[in-house]
């Protein structure tokens, strides 16, 4: 984890932006080019405005997958120019396999395609974690794993509190488990929502050491009160990512995408200087 | 799932056939071509050799994803070739994300790749199975999403089995609510490991009339025995998946590995009709 924490440090800001290319949403501008080549063009476009207040960027490679192939020849593109811009990638994949599947996911994203680190589904326990976390630690990049933990979105709930112990629960002594000391954080840390502030204070407390990455914020109806718990004691130890109301400021502005997107990145940096 | 049922009746086959291409197992025939031109003949060759023994083909697409976005239009032309062979394939990619992005995924797999059905992580809870379930019923192909239950892998348990409730009941709760008439079966399946007998017997309790996919037979060290607690009172509801012990049947005979793929495909379809 320690290249986002020394881009956070670098840049003064635990703001990531969440890489979610909708084409629906894009500008008028790019509706003549094809999905492809506009996703690439709006994401290229974002990247570069975004890039003086954000630690890092997150894609979301739902949106790349549903390209096709040459998709996915986008999302490599995207990780690469990241890269040339100082800005570790978070490959949003949430993938949750087994033994030699996961080390195939893990390769993919962490070796092929190059991000510094990736998120993961624990529903199958450590098998699905220990082998991203193996690769993280091969390509020594100061990378690592973020374990889904308790997620921002309503049916959440259902699966993730509603036992004894609550899932979320299991799930931070699992993520407490498998971390190595790696600078300042392991390099196990833990997707925990900023929409649930009761949650989020429970899963520091279970994971006192542990960087958090905090979807949610923004768009989705976190702010910064639902950040607050998850600070650690030094009142650091939370990445929180924007990706809707980032992209697609625009739409409330007068200005070209590209500047409204840098407005927000700086607004929202600004604000999540707590 | 009708579209599986169906198949499962004309070959009088329970036995689904797991594409896990894995280049280091892969034949010395293939060996001078490239990992993805291996990849693709390897597994053309054994669609073509277990068609007659088999209901379906699964895709693992962690085996694709990782050679990259070449990769990825290797795996379209397999859904395609099992299409034309008459066999639906499940794309087994255990995604878990929500809302639009767990739509964008639904469509990547079940729209431009052409999947038939697909696997569904529940970790996020409904709002990341609705999507696919959506998606599947938008394509009217009898298709359906099989969502993670309880799974095989030994480190499962310490997640799906540790709550008060069980995790794995939790789930069963939301496929049990989830699905629609669809045929023989509702359209939201669950995917039921061959390894743990009294598990499974739990489940097929709590989902009487669901259709299982249950991996682990075979090389997972899953039998006949870890089957039978799975089916419904009529003796059927579950597909079995075989990845390995087919693939590479080759490895333990003197055959080719086409002849000894479908070897094997022909004793599993035997050993399951019980």
């Amino acid at each position: 984890m320690q290249a986002l924490v020394d881009a956070a440090r670098r840049k003064g800001s635990v703001l990531v932006a969440g890489l979610d290319p909708i084409p629906s949403r894009f500008p008028e501008e790019l509706r003549t080019l094809s999905e492809a080549e506009a996703t690439l063009e709006f994401c290229q476009g974002i990247l570069e405005a975004v890039e003086p207040y954000v630690a890092a960027v997150k894609l979301q490679a739902a949106y790349f997958e549903r390209l096709g192939p040459g998709g996915m020849g986008i999302y490599a593109g995207l990780i690469e120019a990241a890269r040339d811009l100082g800005l570790p990638a978070i490959a949003d994949v949430k993938r949750g396999d087994i033994g030699p599947v996961a080390a195939a996911y893990a390769e993919a994203h962490l070796g092929v395609y190059g991000a510094t680190c990736v998120t993961v589904n624990p529903y199958m326990g450590e098998d699905a974690v220990l082998p991203f976390l193996e690769e993280a630690r091969r390509q020594t990049l100061g990378g690592g794993v973020f374990v889904l933990v308790a997620t921002s979105n309503p049916s959440s709930r259902e699966v993730q509190e509603s036992t004894e112990p609550p899932l979320f629960e299991v799930i931070s002594g699992l993520v407490a488990g498998l971390g190595r000391p790696a600078g300042d954080y392991p390099d196990v840390g833990a997707v925990v929502g900023a929409t649930r502030p009761e949650i989020g204070s429970r899963a520091r407390e279970l994971l006192p050491e542990t960087l958090f990455l905090s979807p949610g914020y923004g768009a989705q109806g976190g702010d910064t009160s639902g950040i607050r718990p998850l600070l650690d004691r030094n009142g650091g130890g939370v990445l929180v990512n924007s990706s809707r109301s980032i992209l697609y400021a625009y739409e409330r502005s007068a200005s070209d995408y590209r500047n409204a997107a840098r407005e927000a990145a700086r607004d929202a940096r600004d604000e999540l200087r707590l």
